[in-house]
């Protein structure tokens, strides 16, 4: 068991937190019972797992650390006061793990069908991983993340999307991936504005699209907005100027899935 | 101009950051031009504006210090040391303001019509003020905060409403309150739960209502369906086992909204 904070093994992963130190090694850290279990679940590649006997309460905890046993992955036991030093919870609840960063292929994009949603510079973790959370239930193969976007591992990305990270695709590609995209031809990009004429209410989304979202406080740049097929706008009453980002997705994403879920499902590339 | 951060006053407008002397004091406060000036236009009770003029470079923020000295809103001028011993921000604006807490009263809200949304025991200040920016954004009168809720007057609350929170009635009430609301039988109250059979997309909303949301962990509570006429769900597929609070609030605001907006209005009492 690791009982010195000062460990290097556990200063590495410590080290996590920043993202410069998660582009380099291509790895992040996850903690807690049900998001250690999602990633389990979905088979994705474990560095580590590291947990501390004295602040592991869940039997779902246990269970997941024989899971790992049999399928060896490496364990790294550590002290309560160790585990706090890597946790960003008051009360943690004394399960983590290294993973590798997984993002899909431009070429697994552009050779998929079924519904994605797009964000152009996102700029808050938090509302990627409520968007992640939110595609995943609305039934979309993922989020793709266009240009200088905020790290979907960040800490509180993770967070927000209560596992459902592990569960959809994540993509981070450039403007002009989406355009080579576009002109493939599989997929119709709609685009979302406040200016756009076309109240998305209003709009028949065909199967296979990508919803666009802008930039928290930008929206979609002119570049952005000349790859869209058509735009559509929530309309809003009242002293507000915009909505989050987050709920205007949310809105959007259930929109085209109460019009399609009849008939569709999410599919693969 | 106040230069010492251990001014009484400062101490007293950073004890404000604790939810406990808020309470106390009947004031909370809020920073940022936008938000000062949602404060302003919406004709709130400040007890100070507080600013530092090194700071304050929007234009904006000069013409509220400007239209404060013409209504004899109390300004206090400190040094951007002080400031930022104020500001939850790396980059403040330099402009804040002490505020009255407004809630709308019991008998206000029962004799009021229109749209609400009430949260049972909301513990998250950030879903809290996306409700209410989103509720704005949607036409509702305001937004019912019910049992033993977190503060909408906490500063995560007030970012995150945009300065909505200016804008709409909020109102603070137990169960027994809803209770004696639902008696008056002015307002239809349609809970939301994942376990209810009806889809929220086929549900005709009446006028006069007020949507009722669980808690982020636990939901409603049985005393809590009790008092919904109807209850709904919003379906989910993927491995999600439940939206984010202000998602769903989002998203069933919005279904309102768009099978309403054509014959109804924000009402007042």
């Amino acid at each position: 068991m690791i009982t010195s904070t000062s460990n290097p093994i556990i200063k590495q992963i410590r080290k996590l937190s920043q993202r410069k130190e998660r582009r380099e090694t291509g790895t992040f850290f996850a903690e807690g019972v049900r998001i250690v279990g999602a990633a389990l679940e979905k088979q994705w590649q474990f560095d580590t797992i590291i947990y501390s006997p004295e602040l592991v309460k869940a039997d779902f905890a246990n269970e997941i650390i024989e899971i790992a046993r049999k399928k060896s992955i490496p364990l790294t036991e550590v002290s309560a006061d160790v585990f706090q030093t890597l946790s960003g919870k008051d009360n943690p609840q004394g399960i983590g793990a290294v993973l590798q960063q997984q993002f899909a292929s431009l070429e697994k994009l552009s050779q998929s069908y079924g519904n994605w949603i797009a964000l152009f510079e996102a700029a808050d973790p938090g509302n990627v991983g409520t968007i992640i959370r939110t595609a995943d239930s609305a039934g979309f193969n993922g989020v793709i993340l266009v240009g200088d976007s905020t790290d979907p591992f960040d800490p509180n990305s993770i967070r927000a999307s209560m596992g459902s990270i592990f569960a959809i695709e994540i993509a981070n590609i450039t403007l002009e991936d989406l355009k080579r995209i576009r002109t493939a031809g599989r997929y119709t990009i709609i685009g979302a504005s406040d200016k756009a004429t076309i109240n998305y209410r209003g709009y028949d989304y065909p199967k296979d699209l990508i919803l666009f979202m802008g930039s928290e406080r930008q929206g979609l740049s002119p570049a952005a907005i000349e790859l869209c097929d058509e735009m559509v706008s929530i309309p809003m009453v009242g002293s507000a100027d915009s909505l989050n980002l987050s709920i205007a997705g949310g809105i959007l994403m259930y929109e085209v899935f109460n019009q399609q879920h009849e008939t569709s499902h999410r599919r693969g590339g």
